[in-house]
């Protein structure tokens, strides 16, 4: 559970909607799942608002700091939108047009509709290598162990697969999880055992309401899945014992 | 829209549960909204995982950078639940049985039912004063301008009534959305020149799907309400002119 020798990455949300409570976030849920299935753990996550000098401190702390980070939000066209241009600042790399990215958007747009405000979307560090979107035209763009990728969860979303290659990662993380009928009290010492008897899988008991009763998941996390099913019998063991009801949950 | 003179607030989400991405964060926007409504402005969320000097490194950063920091997650009564110890760890306070929580926990359990397990909920800095949860029994705790709350959505939110005569805010932050159906580079220039105008609202553009279309939310946010008509005014006689379509989300 000492994460320091592993490789690891870091999540940025640029963007003052999620500080305002208006959007919820759920790019941080999106790249972690993505992240864990080819190996790569996620350290940490931080919103900021879109304040230029926030981004470029931000930046710099985290690519020193993590294998790998992840941006999400400000690169579409409208005055609110700063973050290709902080990237830029942060790597001292000209901030103006992207001869490929320029091409792909005048290519994707009617003739005469490449207007100006369309052009900002090319506008990056110039040296940048570009991160395909296959939902709508605009290009995220990879500077150094930086990706930037947009806000809207479904683009976003759909962006992440042409990463996968440039990325080294390890071990996937392989995760079970177990719901019962219980409450955590109930469960704690026994499982508290457990985690002192398998030290290397991330134990995480978690409560749940689900149609009016209440419940705990445990969840099991581990780049060894022999490690996992140790656990798991152990936990069904005690669970068995306390003759507590498992829950399926979808 | 700068923050510096601001009653301000930083969010810290505890818990590697959020970071292996199962569990989407809606705490920060829960505490977000609640916090604009009493007029506090949050600068930054966190999102870091069930490690003590983690959390005790983030905590000391925090508490001196921002007017007020909340936390949730990690005061349940499992192996995981690290935060209450590590806030005492944080204050040099002692971490024990507090109290005032033993014995609302005493009562809010049938005689005999008060396990070990379940004591655990009662220990934290023992001078911390005590944030009520009419959901269960289980207090949450507040330290200096430390809020410590649960991890569970729906008691934590219902926790945070109880901590507002606590806070001083300043004028709450009001916010207007128009949605409109169009996309961001239509609008982006005439944008810019109402944000240039209106230097102290926060003008933001997020584009939408919705129904299989796509659009463009702007959110205004001042604490002022002239200032927000006066821009709305603004965007509303640009609308016109380029005949774009206004929509009605609920």
């Amino acid at each position: 559970m000492d994460n320091k020798k592993e490789i690891n990455a870091g999540i940025l949300i640029i963007g003052n909607e999620v500080l305002s409570g208006r959007t919820k976030d759920i790019n941080t849920s999106t790249i972690a799942l993505w992240l864990n299935s080819i190996g790569i753990q996620v350290s940490e996550a931080r919103i900021i608002p879109d304040v230029e000098n926030t981004i470029i401190n931000t930046l710099n702390e985290y690519r020193k700091k993590f294998t790998y980070v992840f941006t999400t939000g400000g690169i579409g066209p409208t005055h609110d939108d700063i973050t290709a241009e902080s990237v830029s600042k942060t790597f001292g790399i000209e901030y103006g047009f992207h001869k490929e990215a320029f091409a792909i958007l005048e290519k994707y747009y009617q003739p005469g509709e490449f207007t100006d405000g369309r052009q900002k979307m090319a506008k990056m560090p110039v040296s940048a290598k570009l991160i395909l979107n296959p939902s709508s035209g605009a290009p995220g763009f990879n500077v150094e162990n930086v990706y930037c990728l947009p806000g809207v969860p479904s683009i976003m979303k759909s962006m992440l697969g042409g990463i996968t290659n440039s990325l080294v990662g390890g071990k996937p993380i392989l995760s079970s999880t177990i719901s019962l009928r219980t409450v955590e009290s109930e469960i704690a010492k026994s499982l508290t055992d457990v985690q002192n008897n398998n030290k290397d899988v991330e134990i995480g008991s978690y409560p749940f309401f689900k149609a009016g009763k209440l419940g705990v998941s445990i969840v099991l996390r581990s780049t060894d899945q022999s490690k996992i099913d140790k656990c798991n019998s152990e936990i069904t063991n005690f669970v068995k014992e306390k003759n507590i009801e498992t829950v399926e949950l979808e």
